[in-house]
């Protein structure tokens, strides 16, 4: 493994150490959050060899690099803004990663330019939250405005392109917020990716969801939608739950 | 209260202790079960003099007795089947309800013969939860076979008529099956019922979930739905929680 790149001004190398993977990140243009921890544990195991899994709105590539144990076959990372793309390409270097994973620095809306529509096995997509409107008030940092606001990509086209790229029966694996699910579910389904397995993140127990996860398969059959047991993430002194804990740290961490 | 009613062969009188509600009931024909409980725990009380509720496949009357307590105004309990009816109306006097609750026999569809539209300011369901199919094993028992199937009446059509009765702004609450979630709210959504509010309860922790309690406004605007904290119902020994128990045995029970 190549064990040095260059960091640029802001830059430092955080580790996620549940997947041994060292991940270039910047308080100023980008830091991975629990969000991508969790989609990352959702996606199940595929260790094919001959898998393609496409990753969009990458950001600085986390969710893609930490499932790089659990996923066969090759990867591909599409992230917009330079800065993010850039950081991505030199943490998959870091993390010896570059015969499996590329980065294409572009507009998620141009994902055919790069990969061909029906060839993808998996799209993972941790899209920007949070819809634009006239009262809303948005970062004033444009690289995080955009990883969290919908301003350069909304969920109806960031949903179009999942199903796009995927193959019949192929999985969609996206993180979003719960306030929007019934949008979210009816998008999906109407961009031919039906719900199969749902899971809701709540902060504490007897706290509302803030997050939810959802796998979609192309074609697949309406019904048969499982809500899977639910993922609290603080107790109520503010310390991470056990569960969270292992997403994080490993197995064999000792506290 | 009256306290003596004429029990027919193989029924016999259910308490449910939190509500102070004794219900007449028959394994033969229908016993409420833990849906109506939880239904009936989750919805808003609301004491306004004026209210009217209505209770849609309202089976011995267990939902709409059980919330007496925190609603106020007039409840009515429409019911297809006769024999269900008949114990629901029984119950009422049972339990000296006779001037605020009306049983009404007949068929959920023709609800408008009995109840104007836009006139309801909360309607209840606990519906048949299993469509029918050329495959589907249905109970070979018929009360019980309509009250768990979609043979009288389907999930299209108690939505449709649950959003018809509803006023603007008004409340309808449902207990469905989660494995039919995206159906359920896209049903919801283009009945112009926007959901505002769900829980989801699995029987035991790491379980998948069984059963999603949904509210939803009439004419609410999309998006704000809350996925308030999950319901556990049991231990991993069997043993009910002390949240379920509470909703069954009340508050003051020592156990």
């Amino acid at each position: 493994m190549n064990t040095s790149v260059s960091l640029k001004p802001g830059e430092r190398v955080d580790a996620l150490y549940s997947s041994n993977i060292r991940l270039i990140q910047s308080k100023q243009v980008f830091c991975f959050s629990l969000d991508a921890v969790l989609l990352a544990h959702f996606i199940r195991p595929n260790l094919r060899h001959r898998l393609l899994t496409v990753d969009l709105c990458a950001g600085n590539g986390a969710v893609g690099m930490f499932i790089h144990k659990k996923t066969g076959g090759h990867l591909v990372e599409v992230e917009l803004q330079p800065e993010l793309a850039d950081m991505a390409e030199r943490s998959v270097e870091l993390n010896g990663l570059t015969d499996r994973y590329q980065v294409i620095t572009g507009d998620v809306k141009e994902v055919y330019q790069w990969v061909p529509k029906d060839s993808v096995d998996q799209v993972l997509c941790n899209p920007p939250y949070f819809p634009v409107t006239a009262a809303s008030r948005k970062n004033p940092n444009r690289h995080l405005a955009i990883a969290r606001h919908e301003i350069a990509i909304d969920l109806e086209t960031v949903v179009d392109r999942m199903s796009g790229l995927l193959k019949m029966n192929g999985r969609g694996y996206l993180v979003h917020r719960p306030d929007r699910l019934p949008e979210i579910l009816a998008c999906l389904t109407s961009h031919r990716l039906a719900p199969k397995r749902i899971q809701f993140i709540y902060p504490k127990a007897g706290s509302e969801s803030n997050m939810v996860l959802i796998e979609a398969t192309k074609d697949g059959r309406p019904g048969g939608c499982r809500i899977v047991s639910p993922v609290i993430v603080h107790h109520q002194n503010g310390e991470y739950t056990p569960q969270i804990k292992e997403m994080l740290y490993g197995k064999k961490k000792t506290e």
